[in-house]
């Protein structure tokens, strides 16, 4: 951590849980921001002072106001500041001379507004630098606690929420408003609820840190804009997953370019590529959502019930169809139906009607009581197969819908497992629900998005504890001598390595590189050939020809010295006549390696994640299904191994059809030191070994040809 | 149509409405559903005359109640059966000599118990067809008619829905209670809602033409557990669409086999394989919906704006981030971005706050109220760049959400493009959201939602004059050869033909056999192999062999007259080995075609909708991607394009990758000549044409290895 995280999270304390707070710009006109925050401090019984600071008022709202934040005789733990942007660096300069370490800055009128704002906003960073301080915003609606030894609701949202075990962070303000609208009608509560907008000095990362060791939060949520810095972002959620097995849900918006560019118009950052981004939130284990009502469905599947042991579970049902439509999503959704014991059975069979279904799904049939659900529950609850509980109900004429919400939470109590129910409809059955919201059952108007958020919390607790990426350590590497012809070629100005100079860079990093030699006339091109043994290639090597199948630049499949010859000659000719100006450095002989099965491995650059590797089968795969896997580097071997299985085409290096298996595992070493050489060398921009012949199990792979693009600006 | 389909027709109109309606089996006891249909019936305000029924009662619900059916002196248009199941049969028996024509059988213990109740189904079932009466049911929750002229409620279901334009059609009874509890809530109004539950007589095919005529009904809408006659259901589902232009949506369970099963728990019915399903509900234009709340997301947009003229669209919100999130899905979804006059930009620059955003999407900012929302909205319906309007909000402090509602529907009243609106959060907005369900502005809790109902709307009003199938009429087809060959084949028992005879049957339907022999002797294989040119191709023939390959039967690139004769004697010697008692019929000889793209053409049975034919490309494409496609036969030349085109790895034929591009004609041909082969001839069971192999474009395609299996009790 840098010594300013360290400032943030002592800050950080401060904001959430002041003593006392001066809100800086205040007015007493209602309805304004200013009035709006004070009037919500104090509406939520804020267990601190409050003190108002306006260069007019005397008092605001029956408190005694200060001109200035320096006047305030008291110490002050947090100034929020709803000044217009062109002051706001006074008044925060007088915070920093004042002492106060902790701010949150509403006022927009910042980088989002671009020209003048952009300087602004770096100004008021510098001051809190100066100071030690630590701020958040500007450009937001503020931050909420709800914990009762601070509850302070420090914005200017229209109402405080129920406390609760949910935080929430979010980009957009707006977004916030709607979302505590939601949460108010469903009885979502809130740990820690941020708006962080600009983030210009605590970021969502610092944030996350927070909340990781925040003993009220149990479910981190998250509504991103654009990841500025994609690999700390990961690193974070690693933490946070691995330390405290939270979970982190992020909506990030932006996944078109159509939307990216709104996103840029609205906070003037640029968006990387989406597919990248899924690949990172995978890797780093962080749960994307679609929309907010999936973010919120599996929040509280997480927030109000252990998760299921296993993926066995137990549908009750009043309805034939939507137990059907549940099964259905369930199987789709990976979980499966529990056989029920013989106990279970008997006692099913014994208690509830003959035309009831006693199989999974349970079917207590349309005309069903709350005792009938009861029998069915315990029952469910007491199968030691059973690991979940799926309460579905229909609101039929004989149907005592609150009565069975009772029943649920009632009987669910007395039981480790979790249970979640689809009470379908919305007139008739709002009263139960209401009943189950206020007990903490999940509750889903569709029975498919109960399955869909059961079935991330089963997923996200099984792999948890894969979070966490040991790279491998390789001793046999030799990063200097890849520097070294990596920076003389930016040096020389060069755009990219020919294929003799860049295996000589994949060698460097142990990849495997065949043997190989630059021949300058058709005797030594022979001579080589016979040392390496045939059949051989040959390939002309000139930083101006890139595509050198394209010049006649290439021969395979040299038989002998003869061959050789002809072959040395032929490729000098057919460059001569297609690219008479090129410079020739000479031709590069090697093995012919033709039996094994072609994939592809590349390396780009992103600008938040830094470095992405690529994976894939060559040709059409690639090419016409776009069957391609990305990790951000650094790759570990479950990661590494994970890319490959994750792509349809691997099924064929895995031995389909017939065909032998391939040495999977000298890809996945071949990934992990690929992916090595890109985090040591940002002299390379791009990156291609395509293809990497793979040979038969044990038998390795070569790199049959390899290209690298330099950034030209990066030592 | 068959004459009882004529029937229906008629009956059903007395099913809607009636002019009287007697009960039978009617009780006086509350809460039953018996009592509950009468009482349903009269809160309704039913424009007719209702008689109670009961063996037992003198009165119900202060009407005067009969014995039997029989006595009843006046004429009755409709029955309603609420007996026991056991007695059901001479009430309905009553019902035919009393003249009654239209009946809904309420009473569940029928096909859905199994042993008995399939007894009592057809019971009833006959003694309809006896006199010529049409009943709904048995096992249902009833019929609803909104239509003032009649305003029935003949169902136990908890409420009436409101009028409106959307007739539903269930499968399961419980379901339509969720669904009107739900529709309630959102003020969606129904013409016709109709619970067939065992459809023992009236199907859904019945119900889907009558509502095609019913001018009350703009959309429809069925759940459905299973699809008995899936043809019937297509051939329905075209005639509505193609003739009065209404979409049908349906929402089918059973998706995955687990989930068939509990629905054949629970309708005792078998559901089809759900690939299937879903290309002959695409190639029939029906829509199909994975749960409930999409079902009515699409429907309100169909039923409550008229379609948009093209896919683009403007976009007016108050907060960015929901703005970037609609612009993600609406791109995703296939919409576009209106690029609007300089006209309107002028307009919005000259009208809304510096800080605003201009561009598409429209953001007006956290603090607009109605008048800014009202320019945004004017602009964008007078920009004829716009044909549809998306309306978000988040409930911000200064937002006046009710009046905005009132915004919205006063100024799209003016204008002939649709508008949609999503107000999101739950609690604040709910009084805005009131205001648009009331007006009929479709509302949706998440613009996601939003932006997939408008695109389904969009397509569908594209595609839905491509529904009709125009069924290419071949002149060369020789079916009587085709079925002599098959029925000789099941006379003799055989369970698939071999190649040479298999290829007889696909050359009757025209398709492209390439010349072949069988050879008895290596001489005769020699000439043969002479006679059609090298390179050759030699398979043994025999009904004992299904893998040829695996016993050694097949030697492929024949290039002279003695290569044949050795070919000829290798296969007879690797036979002999391999397979020694297979009975060898001999070798057929034929010229070797390599040179093209391998595709596959397939076609097999299905219970719900017979021919199925297959389209796929060779080896890895379908075993690993499972990249094929379907449609059920007939399949016209549209369709067989769409279904060549649909899968990923046509880019191939399309000449991707530097290939030459395949005489994709050819294979259209193929498909088409195919399906009417599947169509004419049930003896086939199952046939695969693996490959069939597609040269350049002009040059045609040839099948290089064909199966047929026979369906032994079908000539």
């Amino acid at each position: 951590m840098t010594s300013k995280t360290e400032i943030h999270k002592k800050n950080l304390e401060k904001i959430f849980y002041p003593e006392s707070v001066a809100i800086i710009g205040a007015n007493k006109v209602r309805g304004t921001v200013p009035y709006d925050i004070i009037a919500n401090i104090l509406k939520a019984d804020f267990n601190g002072i409050v003190f108002p600071v306006s260069p007019r008022e005397k008092f605001i709202a029956g408190i005694k106001s200060y001109q200035y934040v320096v006047d305030i005789e008291d110490p002050v733990d947090l100034a929020i500041l709803v000044f217009p942007s062109s002051v706001c660096h006074m008044a925060l300069e007088q915070c920093g001379q004042k002492g106060i370490k902790s701010a949150i800055i509403i006022s927009a009128g910042f980088k989002e507004v671009g020209g003048e704002g952009i300087e602004r906003e770096k100004q008021i960073k510098a001051i809190a630098d100066k100071y030690d301080m630590s701020f958040i915003g500007p450009n937001c609606l503020g931050v909420i606690n709800t914990d009762p030894s601070s509850r302070i609701n420090a914005s200017f949202a229209r109402k405080m929420p129920e406390e609760g075990s949910i935080g929430f962070l979010s980009q957009s303000g707006a977004l916030c408003t709607a979302v505590l609208d939601y949460a108010q009608a469903k009885h979502i509560g809130f740990s820690k609820f941020i708006s962080f907008g600009n983030k210009a000095d605590i970021s969502e990362i610092d944030l996350l840190y927070y909340l990781k060791d925040d003993p009220k939060t149990k479910v981190i949520l998250m509504y991103l804009e654009e990841v500025s810095d994609g690999i700390a972002l990961m690193k974070a959620a690693q933490d946070v997953i691995s330390k405290s097995g939270k979970p982190i849900l992020v909506l990030k918006s932006g996944r078109t370019s159509e939307g990216a560019s709104a996103a840029a118009s609205h906070t003037g950052s640029l968006a990387g590529s989406d597919e990248i981004c899924d690949a990172a939130f995978k890797q780093a284990g962080i749960i994307r959502c679609s929309n907010i009502e999936e973010m919120f469905n599996i929040a509280i599947a997480f927030a109000y019930q252990p998760p299921p042991k296993t993926n066995s579970i137990a549908i009750i049902t009043n309805a034939g169809g939507p137990g059907v439509l549940t099964t259905d999503a369930a199987i789709h959704d990976g979980l499966k139906l529990a056989v029920f014991s013989d106990e279970t059975t008997a006692i099913l069979k014994k208690n509830l009607p003959k035309t009831a279904n006693i199989k999974n799904p349970v079917d207590v049939i349309g005309d069903a009581r709350a005792d009938r659900y009861n029998i069915a529950l315990t029952s469910a609850f007491n199968d030691p197969a059973v690991d979940a509980v799926f309460v579905i109900l229909t609101p039929q004429s004989m149907t005592d819908i609150d009565l069975i919400a009772r029943e649920v939470a009632k009987v669910s109590s007395h039981y480790k497992k979790p249970v979640y129910a689809s009470f379908m409809g919305e007139a008739d059955v709002k009263e139960g629900i209401d009943v189950l919201q206020r007990n903490k059952i999940p509750h889903y108007s569709l029975p498919e998005s109960m399955s869909k958020a059961v079935a991330t919390v089963y997923k996200f607790n099984q792999e948890k504890h894969d979070i966490v990426k040991k790279e491998r350590i390789f001793n046999d590497l030799k990063p200097e001598i890849a520097k070294a012809i990596l920076n003389n070629a930016i040096a020389e100005n060069v755009g990219y390595l020919t294929e003799e100079t860049a295996l000589k860079v994949l060698e460097a990093y142990g990849l495997p590189v065949l043997e190989s030699y630059l021949a300058n006339t058709s005797a030594e091109a022979a001579q080589y050939a016979e040392k390496i043994g045939f059949p051989a290639v040959m390939k002309v090597m000139s930083e101006d020809i890139i595509h050198k199948f394209d010049v006649g630049g290439v021969v395979l499949n040299i038989q002998d010295t003869e061959d050789a010859k002809t072959a040395y000659e032929t490729i000098l000719k057919n460059v001569q006549v297609k690219q008479p100006d090129a410079k020739v450095k000479g031709v590069l002989v090697t093995k012919m390696v033709s039996s094994g099965q072609e994939v592809i491995l590349g390396l780009k650059r992103d600008p938040s994640f830094n470095s992405v590797i690529m994976f894939g089968l060559g040709g059409i795969f690639v090419e016409i299904f776009k069957d391609v896997s990305f990790r951000i580097a650094p790759v570990d071997e479950i990661s590494a191994k994970a890319m490959i299985n994750e792509i349809k085409s691997s099924a064929i290096l895995r031995g389909a059809r017939g065909k032998a298996v391939s040495d999977i595992q000298s890809i996945v070493e071949s990934i992990m030191r690929l992916s090595k050489l890109a985090t040591d060398c940002p002299q390379i921009k791009e990156l291609d070994i395509n293809p990497l012949i793979v040979l038969e199990e044990g038998k390795g792979c070569y790199i049959a040809d390899a290209k690298i693009m330099l950034s030209i600006n990066s030592k």
